[in-house]
């Protein structure tokens, strides 16, 4: 039994893989390839716009931009599940590291801050 | 109260921007730029590996890989958030999209085939 | 005898792979790799800035800057050779269909008609 | 006048854009932006294909890779003149810097070593 929402997806996942025997092609490095070239596809619906533009697509792009989303998302559990990292509790460690990092009374409001800490 | 685990890092990611001040930068523009650089950063790890070296990472590489896929996954879960779409709904959509366009029996064994198909 | 500038560079480009025994690495598939993790490290330079602040970088960054492109620069010739790709020859190719493509009385100073036509 | 290849390049992509007014869109924010997604369509190519495959692609296949990789040529190019960066002149200082970096006889042969020097 999956014991939440993303572990669903992963099952899903591996069974679609399953049945279609791409298995061999879902090697890490293939997929980290995979997971740039959709990610590089949501950049491209971005890269002439303007930021307050991205900020209001119309319905149509929003929804071509959605579809990239998935995909992203699709590859990156793949990923995950291929390296056996649980993606919730890496990003939990994560954040709990970046507010550590990152102190809000120290770096607020600034975007020359911003620049320097990231 | 969040919904499941993605809803509940949603807000927490929210949280953390706005006691940084730093919702400002975070146009989608601009949040497809840091998440293709986080998902360059695990390509990284991977561009002089062979596909087998890339399933058997030793312990000190998986743990630097692992953060890189929560940076990833942090990012696309602030950029699903800014233009309000739901990633477990998104993902389940393109599954199911998935599916019916490449069919298990037709496509199934052939890395020529899941090359055309892709 | 190089031909050319960019000739030169690559045939300085094999020297160096060959003297330190890198050939055996730089595969099409690996170099693509290296060369989008390249450009991630400029889009990384660009993520958090303004359009116009992209526009006048600080010299201590524009330094770095300067070295991911001349990093892109080298793989992307190191690609071009291993696929034996004549980049100049290709680009002059390119940008005459684009001048066909794209009729600069038809495009003509409109957003909307880039995107479009992008 | 050029004083070579990659300065008439330059010149004729300088024309190209000014003749459909689109000198306005290309920041060096959004050209970053544009070089990733077009390295990323030769990335696409290659992420099913083993390495030895991407050394002998077929005859269509490697036309479209041209093409991708003189479309990415031409915004490194773009780029590079919104800096003002002489490509040449960086990748040059590049090279000589790699050359003291990785010495020939305390780098060659090891995938070890290769990675670790990277």
């Amino acid at each position: 039994m999956p014991h939440n929402d993303l572990d669903a997806l992963k099952l899903r996942l591996r069974q679609f893989a399953k049945e279609r025997d791409w298995d061999q092609f879902h090697s890490p490095k293939n997929l980290s390839m995979a997971l740039s070239a959709e990610v590089a596809e949501i950049v491209e619906h971005f890269q002439w716009l303007t930021e307050e533009q991205s900020k209001t697509l119309p319905a149509e792009k929003l929804a071509e931009v959605e579809q990239e989303l998935a995909d992203t998302f699709v590859y990156l559990i793949r990923l995950a599940d291929k390296l056996n990292i649980d993606l919730l509790a890496a990003a939990d460690k994560k954040i709990k590291s970046n507010e550590e990092k990152y102190p809000a009374e120290k770096v607020r409001g600034s975007a020359k801050k911003y620049t320097e800490y990231e």
